[in-house]
């Protein structure tokens, strides 16, 4: 079995390119431009709870970087480098191989080089800090920074969301054997649960843009909960309008009976509205963007759909399309709740 | 239970006061000062092999943080803020308020503020990503930085470690139950190995002094061996002039017999030349710095011991006071390693 210091060297040492100092001393030394603010964000994936333990080790090592990019997403950050911190049972090439694979492409299409980090044996647990920058703005208030904060909405501001939304959490209830989906369904969104795309274009374009954002880790509802609850505001999301452009559930509209009776109307609007795992943005903009927001959508070639309004009441209201409240009782994903977790 | 935002509210949320923006938004964001470069280090502790898991909760806030500082430390860099992600079997109460005390309570000791991080239910594990500054520097090569790097040592150079050696192992081997320590000595190692002192402001005093450094987290020959490999030069320790200077060998210098059997020359060689978890700094000077150092020695109430002299000849050379080689096979610490880890 190698040692430590040996498969570092084999599998995550390569020159520093951007950053002052790479991988090799007691710390990575980086320095942003003048006027540049780093943005920094840390998460840890778990074996049994963020992912099933014998899951593909090449999806794996894209999806832990994925998570952490999309957090630089989230605040309109350009990705620079990240820190890798791994405990694993055992270090094998076979696994260790394909991890690197993954984690080092994706870091390679977005220009964010692996500086530093730590390996040691344990539960199989990945735990990366990502590193981006953001221009300071002296003007802001009250913080400083042109970065997407959660905490600029504004009252009449349009609510939207990237991409489709839901499509983690259905593949997640079929791996978990709780439905049956056809084959070409299943695929799709398994890809999404397991090889995520982070919006960080997004976000970037979205500085100026967007007044709040967030990304969709936790879920929909949750996570614009987050913006609401930062701003000091509210929300009114119409489900019918709003939620049937968006491809997990149009996959379904009228069609859940073929697949298995455990998936139903309920479940259905459940994993878009409180599933996670889809790493898609969440973000607030004045009704002014709207026609800037659909060439940015057609430039990107990725769907931005206006799905709600921010109001001034506290608190998240859904209706339907008649104006009636729709009852709800869609938690966010909780780490510590009864119900979280895998397996 | 207390929910996953609930406790990073309850516990870990205090107001940004250096950063631009902390804990609460999906990224947090730092500046640094014009000139000045960011110093970025990691480090994962997994119950079981770093710590044991019925470690008082204090304690082990403290010792995260700590040695996450003591990378900081053999940089030079002073510390700005930190990031803590937090795997937990369960959210107690009577874990998490001891744990966060001891955490935040020498991060206020060295102006060190919690900006951001991740909780997720998972086997305990804790990997804290720290933030320090250290300026940056144009002259210098092939690194423009100020910062202590393990790249510098040059032939001729005097080798020093601070403070002692060796205690933390020492204890560690009793609480394994492999030696029989008696209480008061017990206490003091028990101390180093539970409640390690990063040697911050010793690291800040050694920029423009030493030639290298390293914090000594696998043992000393190992970390010792890490500044050779980096400033591909080798060096020649004395043990006889130098070990008996360190306290945890002192103590038991003539007096083995009198704790156990299993306590021997050799166990006690070890656990100095090889023991890791002590947290102090090794580093290099050029001679012509000896004034200065004793001078620091005694401003920072810190013994600073000369224990070796860098030769241009590769390898790390054990010599007794006749200059006659001493054989050894002290491996410094790998998490890999077949023997490693505390159960």
């Amino acid at each position: 079995m190698p040692g430590e210091f040996e498969l570092i060297a084999r599998y995550f040492t390569r020159a520093a390119r951007r950053a002052v100092l790479g991988v090799g001393d007691d710390c990575a030394l980086l320095q942003t431009a003048p006027g540049m603010q780093l943005a920094v964000s840390t998460d840890m994936l778990v074996a049994g709870r963020h992912f099933f333990p014998d899951v593909d080790p090449f999806l794996l090592g894209h999806k832990c970087l994925a998570v952490n990019l999309s957090d630089l997403a989230a605040c309109g950050a350009r990705p620079l480098a990240f820190s890798l911190a791994l405990a694993l049972p055992e270090a094998k090439d076979a696994w260790l191989e394909p991890f690197s694979k993954g984690l080092l492409a994706l870091a390679d299409a977005h220009g964010c080089e692996l500086i530093g980090g730590d390996t040691t044996r344990g539960p199989l647990t990945i735990c990366i800090t990502v590193y981006g920058e953001v221009p300071a703005d002296a003007a802001a208030r009250p913080v400083p920074t042109q970065a997407l904060l959660r905490s600029g909405a504004l009252p009449g501001d349009d609510v939207y969301v990237s991409g489709t939304v839901g499509d983690a959490a259905l593949a997640l209830l079929a791996l978990q054997g709780r439905i049956t989906l056809p084959t070409e369904l299943l695929l799709a969104a398994r890809a999404r649960l397991e090889q995520p795309a982070p919006r960080v274009a997004l976000g970037l374009a979205l500085r100026g843009i967007a007044s709040a954002c967030a990304d969709i880790s936790d879920g929909l509802l949750g996570d614009l909960g987050h913006i609401l609850e930062r701003s000091h505001c509210g929300a009114r999301v119409d489900v019918d309008k709003a939620l049937p452009l968006l491809a997990a559930r149009q996959a379904y509209a009228g069609g859940a009976a073929q697949f298995d009776n455990a998936y139903d109307a309920r479940t259905a609007l459940q994993s878009v509205l409180a599933g996670g795992d889809d790493y898609e943005l969440v973000f607030t903009a004045p009704p002014a963007q709207r026609s800037v927001l659909a060439a940015l959508s057609d430039t990107l070639e990725l769907p931005l759909t206006r799905i709600a309004t921010i109001e001034a009441a506290p608190g998240l209201r859904l209706v339907d399309a008649q104006g009636h409240a729709v009852a709800h009782d869609f938690a966010s994903f909780d780490h510590f709740a009864a119900t979280g977790g895998l397996l």
